[in-house]
């Protein structure tokens, strides 16, 4: 296993200590990726949190909806980015790329969005999605309407802001602990 | 039921319809606290959501450690205030005024937390969960030195992050949602 | 007389000692509140501030005009929160409460306005008052003709700003002389 | 009398209707300063805030006290620039002029008072003024011990923070109503 | 040569001792105005920074274009004001008065361009300004329309991009120095 | 030539057309570079700018001193992305990992500086760039007393003040005319 500096500022437990759950899902993502994130090795040593953090994702970004799954990266990649968040921009920014099958769109996402090479339904999105993460307070019934208007349902709006405020969660977590981004992240789909 | 305007801008699902397990979980909480708190009935429409969302909720707020109940409350008043959320304030203000055996504690909290009754400690903890709510990317080393001064090891380090950074994510869920307090909430505690 | 430090941190002068005016006022709400709120205390010993105090405060709530008397204890309860103004939000908050018989709205006011039981024209007054309070600098005729579209007419457009921008002093001094609410603040018009 | 539109967006009264001890006020100015500053039009069309107003006003800034007449301007000029008040900053440019007998403080002060002319002291005075302003509810114990580094008595400190808080207040009503410097403060004190 | 504190932190060269290109726009400057302003010194100990700074200024100062010398100057004083810079904000005003003829615009736009007597097309100029200062990420198509609608060819919004970029640059340099404005500046052009 | 709807909201102007120093400016950086960099297409368009740009580009980036190469790239990222540049933190993230000899240090700068992998005094040095981009009217004598404590010299701090700056200008031109970064940066220098 890594140098646990490599990883986060907490120290990181040995696979073979995990709950049997924890480790076959980290195992199954490191057969699948063929590295383990680090997100897994630093939730590991809390396996409740470990449970409900991924359940949480999970629910979110598997399930099915209008919102396709790049779409659903971009809310990672714009949202994390002005919350400074490491690893959720390096990591979500290679999974985005993949999604979309496109490399230059993560790192347009992630300097400006407002900028970026997407739809003016995908720069909608993304406005409610900074909306929600940096003043949900001022979220109003006239955003439901702006949403509308580029043929977004209320239970896509539901998803979008469900994204939005889960990675503001993940990214304070990461930043916290210094979450790592593993190297493998950062060429992953640039073609 | 009672009206769903009252509960949330999005539609609630009767009791009946919902899966076994999530209905048992607000049937146990109903028993225990003589109604249903609206946060179960806005996530129920979404099982695997709420599923996730309490898995996460009970393993930050019923897990041993250093930092008492009415310390995980505190935080949840503290952070819920700056981010405008009504439900967090009020509902967890009243569960603050229950577990600290004090009712003017949640009303001086949510005002300004630096101006409470509370201790120098306890004040330390809620700028930490402030930080981390507001700009957890400038957490560094110095954080972790100050609260330790305090007697925080790293592992209560880490509640309090954890629980600013998940009802981070509530406050924008019930902001989004346009989620009610039930009347209930405002009175319990106040002797 | 209490504990000063209950009060204030700056030190309370005796009754006695004060001029009979000032007395006289402190002796009368008294007796119509069964005990004196601390802002008369700590204002005190400063006599002449204290009179432009009370006399700018009644010449702006208590004088005719369109505005209810519940909604300027509105207007103190918005403004004061991101003031982050704990005599304030506790004391007016037990006013509107009594003023609006409504044992809720002070807290839904004070946690997010936007999310209160009021009508849409008590939401923009809201608007207005947070506006006037965080970057009045921005105020423009746009503002004179949204308030107009609700029927406020010009002289409730300056009571409006009046009473946040001297709830804005009031909300300072109380700050920096570290003002504590009374006890008997919390449990008002709770019904 | 001057069109009113130089004055303020609100109309001006006639100095023949006003109440004796109002006009006798503002003739009073008028005969000292050989014309009527622009705020005494403003508020008399409120003569119960006019009197508070002027009252508040001379007991902070006439008072006796440490703080010299010099230095309660420059608290003004600084506070007043950032709340973006043309009024406050014009106006009380020129009488901190005329009071510091210095024909360059008050656009230093205004421009950025870091950068200004003044004594360190000074420079620790208006950084706490600029805090009250801003952001009284971080105001603590730590902002009284570094003005007792320099000086200043606890009495200093209501005094600079009371003037901070008024001229709070002044500068948003000024901004609301629009109201206009006299041409005559421009070139005051310029020497 | 004055003494070097009155210019700026930075040590400032003799004027024998610099490039004779430097020293000879230096000594025109002088020729043209009766003193040496203050930025020619600080930037002169760096010739190449000193010769592409005034290149650029001219490249956009002295152009031909739409947008007058005194809309320029406008531009200038409204973006230095709210980045403090003591120098740009006093030595533009003079400039700005002079271009404008006009010994009361400069103090008016410095402290609140909204609410000085110039044009609604010169305030729809300074919101672009202020934006571009503030937060070039959000200019949009938006911004470019409604400075269309204000007679603005794109030609123009490209100058007051570029001035109040330029100037922001200006600014940064002038408060890490200390530039300080020379004494000749604050009385220019008061009539 | 592209279509230049791929390079900026701007016309690109035809090589041919351009003055014969800026043509050649470009087709030197072709030929380094093998491709035109967009800047210097957008830019092209007004010549003079151009010429002051990169002459003050030149100035800072190539000149001797302390700070390395790579150092000033470091600013340049780490300073354009709280601006939401996307094609400086694209554009000079390619150059910041061709000059570090590091494929990871560009994303991770731009992320978040202070989680990155470089020094100490590195990130001393960004904490100082970004105060100078952000907030240049707070810079004191303590910021020039922190750089010197890890070895700054009173140029070397210019320098990054100078580099913060003037990228600072150039965020502003990227955003207000949409300028693009090329394909050909986003994957140089990933190994």
């Amino acid at each position: 296993m890594t140098d646990s500096t490599d990883v986060s500022r907490f120290p990181t437990p040995a696979l073979d200590d995990l709950p049997e759950d924890v480790r076959d899902r980290i195992l199954a993502v490191q057969e699948k990726s063929g590295f383990i994130p680090n997100v897994f090795l630093v939730l590991a040593r809390r396996p409740d949190e470990f449970r409900a953090f991924f359940a949480y994702h999970d629910a979110l970004m598997d399930k099915p909806g209008n919102l396709t799954k790049a779409e659903r990266e971009m809310i990672v990649v714009a949202t994390s980015s002005p919350n400074q968040c490491q690893y959720c921009v390096v990591a979500h920014g290679a999974i985005l790329r993949i999604r979309a099958k496109d490399p230059l769109i993560a790192d347009q996402v992630a300097a400006n969005y407002r900028k970026a090479d997407i739809t003016d339904r995908q720069k909608a999105m993304l406005d409610f999605a900074i909306k929600v993460s940096g003043e949900a307070y001022r979220v109003s019934e006239d955003d439901f309407a702006t949403l509308a208007s580029h043929g977004f349902t209320e239970e896509d709006v539901w998803d979008i802001a469900a994204i939005s405020a889960f990675f503001g969660l993940s990214n304070r977590i990461a930043n916290v602990t210094n979450m790592k981004p593993n190297p493998e992240f950062y060429g992953m789909g640039r073609g």
